[in-house]
């Protein structure tokens, strides 16, 4: 496994798909923007925290993706996340993510996220509980 | 059409499709990105800027998106590209996107891309050549 | 507009993105059975057929796909939806749709679909009401 | 592993991904057709078959989908892939697939697809060669 994925507790592993590449014949940008999502889903499930569309989940305020190398099919990719703990505000927090090419050993990607705690019955923002800022902080000191 | 959208020269409309939400009943985080790569091209056609994938074309370089309205479907959207013209360097430059809700009258979501020039066949990145510099400048001084 | 378009009264325009081709060069598989859905939402839509997670809607049962020309970037297609009124079930109907390439003037694909009226609180199908039935050969007949 | 699945000797293994799921919140319909593609594509680097978009490929003429189970995330699928070796002509033959729930032990989806041999340099379609004849031979009747 690349070093740089050992800085990572939540790292899930995903097989590129032939139909994830483009008419240029590498990887789609949105969908480096999908494995994000997916292996966020599973830092989130790691930590406890559920999604909820009849209560609150997190939604994404913001996204900063750097494209490093160009993925293409076959490869298996490996996808960390972390919570960036220092970045914990009222309703928000980032999360710093990599994606990492098995095939070549090397970073595809980086992706930084901001996660903003939303309640799906008011529909506006909610501030995160003791227990979600708990689960952060539990989660990663584990590493 | 909403004031925001007017400093746009290259604006396409599109149709939030049914199938661009997930299962948090919004469009997906994914989905801006696809809209903002629908009118990138749009975009470089109307420069006269072609993407060839035997020769060399734009790949991203980067990418950040603010997403500050949650679409949902029906809607229709606006989707403004422009060069940002300070920021062209040796092989790149940056674009900035903004997608606008017609069914809201409000900005949706904000993008910055940064294009960077690619050789296709040699698998570089490539010069940015006086042609689409001029191009580029020649597109914004329209508006 | 192709003639054989003519023999549908809910119609869609759909702009083929760039973005929906793979690494054929082709528009994907995948892509025209989300054509098909965008074009059946509406249809629904037109015949005031509600779909509603928390009550009942149609879900796919069966669909087939004839793929007779590939789509490419750029062009615009027509995307036709008809329902196939003898094909009324307890629980079901089928829909035909076609797919034109406005750029070549040609049939890109033809879809027949099962659509089964399922019940999301209870889980199972559930039967066609009155209101449905007439609403489809209403609607139908108006062509 | 579900019975229905050792009738395949092509066999992988995918994770649903949350994103793959639509405002339905169940995976949406064109999915189990992006699952078939992986599954076949892996088919048939398995059986030696080459994919050249230089050269000649296998493109879909037909597919036939039947929804029978609606996936959910989180699970796991099978997909499983094999050639209906009575159905080869001169320039296709059909494959059957089956996509089986790992979290619920049934099957969700079967497809069968037509393939056609393309010739994407003359853009027209191709005649299987004996070679690709006698590896679709060999591989099923290695089962």
């Amino acid at each position: 496994m690349h070093d740089s994925i050992k800085g990572f507790r939540s790292v899930i592993e995903i097989s590129v798909a032939w139909g994830d590449m483009d008419a240029a014949q590498h990887v789609n940008n949105t969908v480096y923007l999908r494995y994000g999502e997916t292996s966020r889903i599973e830092f989130m499930r790691s930590c406890g925290i559920d999604f909820d569309i009849k209560g609150s989940g997190f939604i994404l305020g913001e996204i900063n993706c750097k494209y490093i190398f160009p993925l293409t099919f076959p490869d298996k990719v490996w996808v960390g996340t972390r919570a960036m703990l220092d970045t914990i505000e009222n309703h928000s927090f980032w999360t710093e993510q990599i994606i990492v090419s098995q095939q070549h050993n090397r970073i595809s990607a980086i992706l930084q996220s901001k996660l903003v705690n939303y309640d799906f019955v008011q529909l506006k923002k909610s501030l995160l509980s003791d227990q979600i800022i708990n689960s952060l902080h539990h989660f990663e000191k584990q590493l």
